[in-house]
């Protein structure tokens, strides 16, 4: 076989569906295992949004749209904007993608050049610093930690910028960590980029699964930063494969001639899908799911405290509770290893989030219902004693 | 707003997206358009398909898949190399991606570091060389002619192949010219590509869509060959983005990370439906929307000639015909558009495919029934009178 690309070298697959691929194994030979290391609801899409993809289909709604979506999904999201946050967004803003996995490739692809250095905090979202080495552009990983609430901060970005770094990207809330940026924080983080004349991208897949406080969105701060958002979490609609980027007006011809090169367009019957996504008649359905997480938040945080696994803060967001199982092990691809094998409960080595910060920690995802999540701190109890 | 991207001036916007903006305004005026534009058959996604996509969803089939894919399609596409070619394939070799041009940006990002070059016919798919610039390769096009069927040839490989050739990537048959390479013309590009060391990429995406003669797959060719191909064309599933790649078994890790970070996974309700595409009952449904396109192109091929478009050879496969329209106009952007405006029929300019051949050219699809290829006949008969 010839040689492959040298990139390959720096892009690492997630260590997490090594223990996955164990976890089933031992499923397969009849073990019992717990769930904890996926990275996606249990909850199935919601009846009207199925049912809205079911109508879709049966209407014979399988071409290609624009690249840049359907245009009253565009419309639809550009008003939710309105309705959720007050902000009034022109539609042709708007870029429905595959995925907000579409959208961080669109956006990495349209903005920096080889060579290019973009800060990410590390813990983080694995996926960002390969996205950037895909189109060749660079990722420099900041270590954060409890101090910070694990996310960047104004100073450090100011501090971190270098002669080659053209932007940042956060993620509001963050990935494994749940950790939200305040409004002021992101006001003053957006103030050092726009002096250095980079750019700014804020993930907020995780957005609307803020539990106890406000959710400060970075829309509306400026022609220089890119929104990230998807249908897949708080809307349940992992498997659709859709998400949306808001964008500055300039971008948006860039981003369009990428997206009808790239993709050609996001899936049709998801697009359509999404309009009941975001229909009010919906909410209430999503808001009881969010409510359902909470609950599972609020039983694991202290039930995982109480095991000596040390967690900073309260994480305010997602579906992840990054703790410090160094206590236990400070090898944590080995503890995630030993819990699978030894108690049956899968959860995902800090590693995979962190080059820098993971080895001492592990990400729960309460992704199970209550009575697994106590089943799991059972086991984890009679493992650890 | 900061800078963008330097890549950004490389990638090309779609033409014929500015014709289908043109002929949707002249639509909202009230006029009649015939739309022979369009890169994607007019039929509807057949029954059995869209079934088993309602019957996934109603299913709760909403979560991500696997990465490389659900693991009973890739077992069916593998079965169908099998029954379809008679080509004994491990499923572990086929990768699902969202339409071929997932596969398309996997197997560049893969194989191709910045600035080496990847050898393409002009005229050919635009996105090719967008696919990877995006990776910071570079396409290098080579004009082809009727003399070479619009296709490369083993002997242009060979002299065009330079210090920092790594690979070609052929479309068999090709999109905009419906041209085949025949099975010995591929045998003998590969041999080169192999003594030089390099990779042979083939997309086969029109592949079924073959008429009046047999399909040369490179499927078995070798360990340095990648196949790509797709559900979209003969399988009527453009909207449902849904593709797949045939790789050689050591490239199967490579993709598999690359594809965890770019996509996490290809559409769900996508994936159970192509179990349906793939199952012998559709089969004649599929095949009954072939000999339609045959009939069409059957009736269009001499009726274009009549007219005075020179079309050098007979379009083995596709849904298109690439035809000389210098003897009207030498530029095909200005003759798009007056065709558009003066006899409301859309078809694309040829500099969409080829910056080095496609002036004096454009691309007729027959995406439309015969009724409606009859009247644009005589339209344009009226007009060009
Ligand atoms: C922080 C973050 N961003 C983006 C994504 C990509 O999600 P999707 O492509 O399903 O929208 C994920 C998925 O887990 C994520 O955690
Ligand atoms: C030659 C060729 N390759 C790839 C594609 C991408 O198709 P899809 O991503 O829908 O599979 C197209 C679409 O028109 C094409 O013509």
């Amino acid at each position: 076989m010839p040689d492959c690309a040298k990139r390959l070298d720096a892009i690492e697959p997630f260590r997490v569906m090594a223990i996955l691929a164990r976890a089933r194994a031992l499923e397969a030979e009849g073990r019992d295992i717990i769930h904890l290391e996926v990275g996606e609801p249990d909850f199935a899409t919601p009846a009207p949004i199925v049912e809205a993809g079911i109508a879709a289909l049966k209407a014979g709604q399988t071409h290609y749209t624009p690249a840049l979506g359907l245009p009253e999904l565009r419309q639809a999201i550009a008003r939710y904007y309105g309705g959720r946050y007050g902000i009034d967004l022109a539609a042709e803003r708007i870029a429905v993608t595959p995925g907000a996995s579409g959208g961080l490739l669109l956006a990495m692809a349209a903005l920096f050049d080889p060579a290019d250095e973009i800060l990410l905090a590390d813990p983080g979202y694995p996926c960002n610093r390969h996205f950037a080495r895909v189109v060749e552009a660079r990722a420099r990983t900041i270590a954060v930690g409890p101090d910070t609430g694990y996310q960047l901060t104004a100073e450090l970005v100011a501090s971190q910028w270098g002669p080659r770094t053209r932007g940042v990207l956060l993620a509001n809330p963050g990935n494994p960590t749940g950790s939200v940026i305040e409004a002021d924080t992101l006001r003053a983080i957006h103030a050092v980029v726009r002096e250095k004349g980079g750019w700014l991208l804020v993930d907020e897949i995780y957005h609307e699964l803020i539990y106890d406080r406000p959710e400060p969105t970075a829309v509306g701060l400026g022609d220089d930063v890119i929104v990230i958002n998807s249908f897949s979490k708080y809307f349940l609609m992992t498997g659709w494969r859709l998400g949306w980027l808001v964008l500055p007006p300039a971008l948006v011809p860039a981003i369009d001639k990428l997206a009808q090169n790239l993709f050609l367009a996001a899936p049709t019957v998801a697009q359509h899908a999404a309009l009941a996504a975001l229909a009010p008649a919906t909410r209430p359905l999503l808001e009881a799911r969010k409510m359902e997480l909470r609950a599972r938040r609020d039983y694991l945080l202290p039930a995982l405290r109480r095991l000596g696994f040390e967690v900073a803060a309260k994480p305010a967001g997602a579906f992840y509770i990054y703790a410090d199982c160094s206590r236990f092990d400070g090898d944590s691809e080995r503890f995630a290893e030993r819990l699978l094998l030894e108690a049956g409960v899968a959860i995902t080595p800090g590693t995979d989030f962190g080059g820098l910060s993971g080895r001492g920690y592990v990400r729960f995802a309460y992704t199970v219902d209550l009575p697994r999540l106590r089943e799991a701190i059972a086991r984890m109890e009679a493992w650890l004693r």
